[in-house]
């Protein structure tokens, strides 16, 4: 008889283009205290996001009630890292602002947050009592313990993401195509690659997406490598021709131009 | 300062595509007891619609669970006109299968459903409560009531329905551009026509149509003049031609060749 | 040590000039499905009576909802009147635009509306609880029984009304001072006098707000004579010299040149 | 179609003067067991604060309920820094004694407040389901961590509160004109700047202020300086004069004669 | 009149077969961060287990609701170890997707996780009353402590799990057919017996479950040495065999060829 088509799988569809990819801008650091260089005008990142061709906005409350006719043509995924007690408040928030997906990281084996993991799980069940979908963001340990961004690592906390019903999977890129097929194998839900600190090299970001999503992945959610670019709606585009054009690598570098 | 962009605005917008207008194709009769010609396979109808262009389509609950991958790239508009006492299960419910807007019909006038306007009132209320944008159809006393569907009672019913709170006014077309002109005037919410009865004349509801479009009007509702027709998708194809792309009913008409 | 000062009292006090006296503008005739001449444009209304002194606004949530950016810097009353079961919902709403008041009509004698005023009690009672003042009207029987709009049933029926917690009795004037001066002298809550049907005879209503002011009434809530008249703005400038600024008939009169 | 105007646009209007700045006093320092000098007479203080021309007061529940009546021309904010578990209660209190605004303070970085970004998040969320518009106050670290105090730390903090959904945010002066611009440029809510302890120096202080202002900031919410002075009126005057006069430092120095 | 038949007693049975025995694989491992050898394809795991003859499966949330099609023709056991705070959303999830009953784990003796025993008896409580049954876990001290898992603790854990309302028991096999009879032998609800790690020893394995069942458990919930096994399926019916055929361990044996 097949399943019913809740609001968790219409509001999900409301992230990805007709091919099934996503082309996500992540703008949500600004909650977090960071300052990055390119969070500076919102309002025209935001713009130049759109108009580039990004599919949906990882961003926040604030930023959606105020510039929310600007995104109203793409996905809206709400952060709610740092919910306090019952995050039934962050869940309706997230559905007042006609949040498409909610966000939550969880950091397996982490000493200092050692309930990160139950408290996403916690979150994703309260979500999906709403019928809000949950992109789950597992990282190793923490962002700072790079030692800990390994393959053998990075997979089993992607599985766990999905196993806590995680409805779509931000993961790091294992930097090899070898490693993040093994990674990617025994996921049971769409997987998207995060981009983490501007590199300076936007070539190799290319290339990481490139593989990712020759190897699997459903699209990306990045944002400093995009916004803190010299020219981010370039950047934008030659993602959107990377994920759902087929572009290789020099395609996309052109671009840039 | 502006006024904040809310889950209302952000819903609504969803319909629309972005020249601001929207097809919408009304495809909740069955939830009525209708049995009309063209409702026999609503997965060929929704599959249709779709692929010709349709940016919404109003239909049922039972509808949206079961076929919401067909309409998963499109607006959803749910059908709550018949709810029982506190309507908040309507509302919930809606929002469980991820809709974009509710419907509410009210009878001004009507001497048997003496407080349909109350509930539709009441309805409007609590769906903004949840961040659901509410399309109100106000109809004169009855649909069987034509004697009561003159210019003159069809205005003040839409007026009705903007200062109780509706977002989306569902409305007769007058039968002239003129009357329509001043039903259209004082209402202070955009405005959409319905279709009503199969015509079984397809250039007469184009030639409305485009006098609707012309005189303010940011889209139509319309089902049995669609689908009872022997090509929907053409139809639905030409009435886009009309909203979307300032086609006249003579190119309008061309469409169905 | 005096009462507690609430948000009852707060709210209300937006309501109200400097001087204890307020020019409401009622335009909330709309929702009973009125068509009056001078409704047509309603954006044009609002910004005309808030730029020519209005204190308040007496108007729908859809109106407030669309029209609010227009009247943030006046009061405003929110029709209450046709509530369906438990009328939280429509004081919640109320609240939800801002509201400073909410507005219920009373029929005391009414054979067809035989617990209007019940409801009107109950209504006053729930707004109570959320610190929202309520404007209770009072109708002798129905604005169609004229018979019944005499000094003798105006008076009781106001007297119900502030018997009931209303905070501002909105009331019909009697025709004459001493008739007034008595209806008055019983009410233990402030008055402010309706305008009733468009009379053509802005003198005529000039008068009777004098007159009610000198007699005590602490405001107007009029809405045909100000918006169906030729220039609404100068009414409501002309009102505004009666009410705040003890101007004479004849010297409100010449505000209209 | 625009956004719909509610009660969060609405009750925040009601701080702003017609030119859209506000003079705000804050007055709520004796909730946190605070003695200084000029808080001896708080009904003398905000009698002559809303004579002098203040836009609103910043105070408490317990001023709100004593002191209503002097304060009810004016804008109020109500100091909610201190809510336990669930802050429903707090939100709906402040709505009980009419408030336009509430108020919460957070301290990014705090090694002792761990969590207090977070709750000032939670609170924005609740205060916005009843539509109570919140002005955040972010402070880096705690008050007495002057070190921290400083354009790089301040930036990311108010920024924080922007990305919250914090309505208005009430941010410290840089000390100069550069780096206050620098801290607002990336800011996407209206910014007033707050006076903290008395400085004993008000040429200082206006000279802050008229910087501020000319670099975007739309008001002020000062209390020590303004209530400890000698002739706190006066100083409200002045203030108003540079932030509505456009005064300069000299000019406003004049009005303490 | 005996006892009331409630969901607590049908959902429990979804889990048996006619005989009154099941054999439950478990595959939960995931949520808990494992990458054991034989996780890596769920949907042929699950696909393979049901057709081989499990009659239910102890899962995850997120395996329900990706591959609840496959498992729909058997029993459904949700692991609800790891939940934060008031666990009630832990069994509505449960119960959103269908589970027949939860699981949870307790470390009788732990020195750090000393409320372990509580809280699962906590879950038991809220489980019961939405009458979902559970699967409690009792292992004394903690899993790496080999040297607590003695029968003369095992005996009186498992008695801990029956009297905090554990519906059915999910206990280490002592090692030998006498202990294992002395530790049934106090317990008033059914015994399951788990796997714990890949023993590589497959015969061994059987020998366990054929004494445990003779000696009166009901069944097994074993996973690490049925899915890593080269030929997991083969596994699965021959453990079917010895549960609910009686076949000897060599007969089982037989099956794996």
């Amino acid at each position: 008889l097949g399943a019913h088509f809740t609001g968790i799988d219409r509001r999900m569809a409301n992230l990805f283009a007709a091919d099934g990819k996503s082309l996500i801008l992540a703008f949500d650091h600004g909650i977090g205290g960071a300052n990055y260089s390119g969070m500076a005008n919102p309002e025209k990142t935001l713009t130049d996001a759109v108009a580039a061709g990004a599919d949906a906005i990882l961003t926040t409350v604030g930023q959606a009630l105020r510039f929310g006719q600007i995104i109203s043509r793409v996905g809206l995924v709400i952060n709610l890292d740092d919910l306090v007690d019952d995050p039934t408040y962050g869940v309706t928030q997230a559905l007042s602002v006609g949040a498409d997906m909610g966000k939550v990281i969880a950091f397996p084996g982490s000493p200092t947050h050692v309930d990160s993991v139950h408290r996403a799980a916690r979150l994703c069940a309260i979500a999906h009592q709403y019928s809000l979908p949950m992109m789950v963001e597992p990282i190793p340990v923490s962002f700072e313990s790079k030692a800990d961004h390994t393959p053998d690592k990075i997979g089993p906390a992607a599985r766990m993401a999905a196993e806590m019903g995680g409805d779509l999977l931000k993961i790091q890129y294992t930097g090899e195509a070898s490693t993040f097929r093994e990674v990617m194998a025994p996921l049971f839900r769409p997987v998207i690659v995060l981009g983490g600190p501007n590199r300076g090299n936007i070539r190799e970001v290319f290339t990481d997406v490139r593989t990712a999503i020759d190897e699997g992945a459903v699209g990306i959610a990045i944002g400093r490598n995009i916004w803190a670019h010299e020219t981010p709606a370039k950047v934008v585009a030659a993602m959107g021709a990377i994920i759902h054009g087929g572009a290789s690598v020099d395609e996309a570098m052109k671009e840039l131009n």
